[in-house]
């Protein structure tokens, strides 16, 4: 008997019908033999109408109420799945966040899983039941319900393939998996039948929201593989796991792109020790997620240090970024609608001929280069929003990712 | 400093800005110097929305899973008036069921309360805070969620001031209080500034749905003072209590109705032990609530049993009914469009002026009584619904309660 985890996603729950097809997979799963542990987002943008709920009684709720009032868009969609698999007479039980023991810290709307209680999951898996589980939520150790932010699904499902060593995890989604690009933008983009953790974390990171980010490293850190696929058809989805062809495949196995991409620049600040704190330190106290940063190198001693973040944040981080150039007596510029293109593959590092070609297909098309970073397994550039769509076909065109 | 329990209905809390003043009210408690501990029911029409969604996906959905479901609208609703007095800066904490320590008997759908731990409760008051908790649920031993039935929040509230040993339970609703008949019947009725609880009983069992009789039979039970009152403005309800000036007040004190009435009659049947058994055992296996019963002395050897359901139990409870008349060769007739008109007040035994007067007023008008049934306190006619409206106003006019 094969212990098997899924998760289904808002977009999979989004009304009875969808309820009634996930039902019939998951009993379809549990007739084979197999026993089904599932974890459950809220039903479509049910998180969303909650969260506008909130609002208009408190422009800024609570964050302890918050987890509380949103917790409940699980425990009404894990219910119903639970009722749905009733009617198709496969026995189930559905458990909320507390009522299993996903127990995690108390960080309010951003919690981090403890220990996960495995004692009822297995003791309803003995009486022959399938277990519907809450996704994205918690409990402190004084009873409080937490949640883990957004996209924590994902991850209470993989931990919970961690906890209770499943060979798999089954991310079901409104996707068919990972492909080569957004094939929105790239009608020729590929669906990846694999995908390293590290690449797929990579590709997360830089646009690709099929899987969270968060989730991809727990699987990584527990070796426990996790397959995205789609909710919608029976075909298989993407693999996510260590290794693989490792040195035969290609070296660039994607392209990401974010266009929600705004950028600061600071020039002609002092090129002393303290410079970025100065500058970062007032950013992270108010909570604002820097992403790329570059410091150019120093002309006649003044620096120059630019940054993105997201459009949501812009607006304040220019305030400060203000405040702060103004005190160091630089100058601050600013740009609002750029975006970031990735190419994503193992071995990037090794083959410098990759980021060559990143860069010669970007001029061939006149699209400018503003900033570039990279890590081992990733080249980013930050370009012009409205480029985007052009720059990722020329990419996947050029690093021939449709074959 | 003086320990206040109060509770809101589902009609008070139904949108952002009646939560907005409900939240005003409890802070001004609040700040008067009282501990305030608030008891809240779902929003609005919330629980029949879970209701239509549980039976989209299954028409006869699991009790277990139910009572989860349905346990999430009073949590919204908590977790929303928490947040309007954190905006209006009253501090304050929301509680569930199973985190306050509301246990129950493991009955879902009407759960028995067991005991209620009041250790956290009294832990957030020590703090300053305000506590809002969901009505309407609790939690089993085995730590699943439970509900107490329909109208369970009116329980909740009298249960948790019981065991709070709070002087008082304040039960705020869309109505004024307790009329001495329907206001939508009878113009002139009169608002009762106190009744007991054994005249509320009466009432709320005989169709004045303004508070739960469950609730007032726990009331009593612990000597318990209930207010029921308006949430839509400051004026003072109607408490109900013990005692009162006993003899010098008028003895019937209240005319009730319940227009959902059908009428099952069994004529010509044996009389002999165990006949009125072998009608209602299967009426009650199938779980058909039976409320008036008669059975007519009999003649020539043969009975007549008549009894009263609800209008949604009338077609399978006239089904049963049919087969067990033909297993005794007995004929059986049956009405659906009844009503039940009562008169209720301490002491009503002890004067048979009443009943004359009730059946004079009755034959005055016309109005034809089908079944007659009387308790100490209270003598009930069932007539033709029709004629509710009517018999109403004169009964209230003949036992002059409008003064």
């Amino acid at each position: 008997m094969t212990l098997v985890v899924q998760k289904y996603g808002g977009s999979s729950l989004a009304n009875a019908e969808r309820i009634r097809v996930v039902a019939d997979r998951i009993r379809r799963k549990h007739a084979e033999g197999n026993e089904v542990v599932v974890v459950v987002s809220a039903m479509g943008d049910s998180t969303d109408d909650l969260i506008a709920l909130a609002h208009s009684v408190n422009p800024e709720p609570d964050r302890r109420e918050m987890d509380m009032l949103l917790s409940t868009g699980e425990t009404v969609s894990a219910t119903l799945v639970a009722m749905a698999l009733d009617a198709q007479q496969c026995p189930v039980v559905s458990l909320t966040g507390p009522q299993l023991g996903i127990q995690t810290d108390r960080s309010h709307s951003r919690a981090l899983i403890v220990d996960i209680n495995t004692d009822r999951v297995h003791a309803e898996l003995n009486r022959g039941r399938c277990v519907i589980v809450t996704g994205f939520q918690g409990v402190t150790d004084e009873g409080d319900v937490t949640t883990l932010g957004r996209g924590g699904s994902d991850t209470s499902a993989v931990a919970l393939a961690c906890a209770l060593e499943a060979p798999r995890c089954e991310i079901f989604t409104d996707v068919d998996g990972v492909y080569t690009a957004d094939p929105r933008l790239v009608p020729n983009a590929r669906l990846l039948p694999e995908i390293s953790y590290e690449e797929m974390l990579e590709l997360a990171q830089r646009g690709a929201r099929v899987v969270h980010a968060r989730a991809v490293e727990l699987g990584e850190l527990y070796s426990v593989p996790i397959e995205v696929r789609s909710s919608f058809h029976e075909r298989p989805g993407t693999l996510i796991h260590r290794g693989g062809a490792m040195e035969t495949r290609k070296r660039v196995r994607g392209i990401a792109h974010d266009t929600d991409v705004a950028k600061i620049t600071v020039a002609g600040i002092p090129d002393r020790p303290g410079i970025a704190r100065s500058i970062f330190a007032p950013l992270a106290e108010a909570g604002i997620n820097v992403d790329v940063i570059i410091q150019a190198s120093s002309i006649e001693g003044l620096a120059e240090i630019s940054f993105t973040v997201s459009r949501a944040d812009f607006g304040s981080a220019l305030e400060i970024t203000n405040r702060v150039g103004q005190e160091l007596s630089g100058r601050v510029e600013s740009a609002s609608n750029l975006a970031k293109v990735s190419i994503v593959g193992t071995g990037l590092q090794s083959t410098p001929g990759d980021a060559a070609l990143m860069f010669s297909t970007m001029a061939e098309r006149g699209v400018n280069i503003d900033m570039i970073t990279t890590s081992d397994i990733r080249i980013t550039c930050v370009i012009d929003a409205t480029r985007v769509p052009e720059a990722v076909q020329a990419l996947h065109d050029a690093f021939e990712l449709e074959s």
